[in-house]
């Protein structure tokens, strides 16, 4: 890769490399998720076409976590390929949030470095969040995964703690995920912590598979409510095997926190 | 009033004092405030639908405050006649939120006790949230004023502060209120602080007049942008007239937090 960059010409690279970096957040409620899909609005749409707008010519943006329908981001990255650098960032800033609807707001606009990859991350960081009380809330409903009965954190938390280190995570990835190459992970962070009236999951990995969050707090959440002992989830993990793991958790208490390079 | 209820018979007292007292909280964003409005849905309305439904029996309820058109409460308090005292209350609940909107949320049943008027509070606790931050949010859109410009939070705390105690709230009562017996209102809390990328301006009082808590806000934010002096609010205050104060704040960074008895 970086041999075949080496030969092209010097003003092939800039152009190659001339990439804004956005920072960008969004309330994922009524969207099909990151990626342009012809059956309704997602995100990459509805900024594809802000950003068209904005910088007068046709962009294809990339972002480092292409999230499902129904997630949230806090701190979705994205890059977009531009063939001049915009005089003015803070007023693409403002134009960008003139332009795109109230539940998506680009938090920051720079420069990308040369040869920026969205997608290169060191890791991501995402919060699950589930909210545990006797009556639902209506500030906290599309935002998180609501339980009448209250769950056991502590096995939870040390269910969850299990998770942390280099496995194979298969498991966890959705039945009808694409074949990947290795389904090898490495979590740095999964940790679930009492917040009020809400459990908040973090998990911060290398990179995840298909609904491996989800797939990981449907199972929190089976050890929570008693109907599986913390240790099964040592031995879910080894098995390999998508039948053993939990239910998958509803998207909208899913939220990307952070992508850190 | 005391000696008028005890000529009555005891039957009749007893019809009277059987009340259930709710604590409800809501989304204001879609709803034309608290009050019945024959032009749109208001939480009242909502709400008296599916205690209605819940009880099998027409009702008509009170509030502790009656919020405007846009704004939100997390501890409205609620008072509902009943002829008879639901078996269930736990019940009641899961019932009541099956029937509500999702942003609207009950999440206390109880009897009140004899005599409860939701109005005659020993004071109401108001947050209002301002967003300070050169992006908008996707997730803080609904419940913020959102200011593109940093505010000068040490003159508008200082400004706040003057507020404290027992004065005539003439100055920041709304133009067309209608008329009150007195303007005068004892502020017991008066504070604003940064949380993050937010300022929180907390405002707790016997009661308020109409549109009080936005009119200040206004206010405040004149003091922030360095537009007037923080020593200006007493002399706004001293005058009790409307024209000397700021403009009203909009209705959407305004939550009713608690009601105390």
């Amino acid at each position: 890769m970086r041999r075949r960059r080496a030969a092209r010409s010097d003003s092939d690279r800039r152009t190659e490399a001339l990439q804004l970096k956005l920072l960008v957040e969004y309330d994922g409620t009524r969207f099909l998720g990151w990626q342009l899909q012809p059956d309704g609005p997602t995100i990459q749409g509805v900024l594809e076409e802000a950003l068209a707008t904005a910088l007068r010519e046709p962009v294809r943006i990339r972002a480092a976590g292409r999230t499902d329908t129904g997630v949230h981001a806090a701190g979705q990255v994205v890059a977009v390929p531009v063939t001049r650098v915009p005089e003015d960032l803070g007023r693409l800033l403002k134009s960008l949030n003139a332009l795109t609807p109230e539940d998506v707001a680009v938090r920051e606009v720079s420069i990308a470095d040369d040869g920026f990859d969205p997608r290169r991350a060191r890791s991501r960081l995402y919060v699950y969040r589930i909210l545990t009380s006797g009556a639902p809330s209506a500030f906290w409903h599309r935002y998180t995964w609501h339980h009448f009965m209250p769950l056991d954190v502590e096995a939870m938390a040390s269910a969850a703690a299990v998770l942390v280190g280099e496995h194979d995570f298969a498991a966890f990835q959705a039945a009808d995920a694409d074949p990947v190459r290795s389904t090898v992970r490495r979590v740095f962070v999964s940790r679930i912590e009492r917040e009020g009236e809400q459990l908040h999951y973090r998990i911060e990995a290398t990179a995840f598979l298909k609904h491996m969050v989800r797939s990981i707090v449907g199972t929190l959440v089976e050890i929570g409510r008693g109907e599986r002992l913390p240790s099964e989830m040592a031995e879910i993990l080894a098995s390999c095997d998508r039948r053993r793991a939990g239910r998958t958790a509803p998207p909208h208490g899913l939220t990307l926190v952070a992508v850190r390079y």
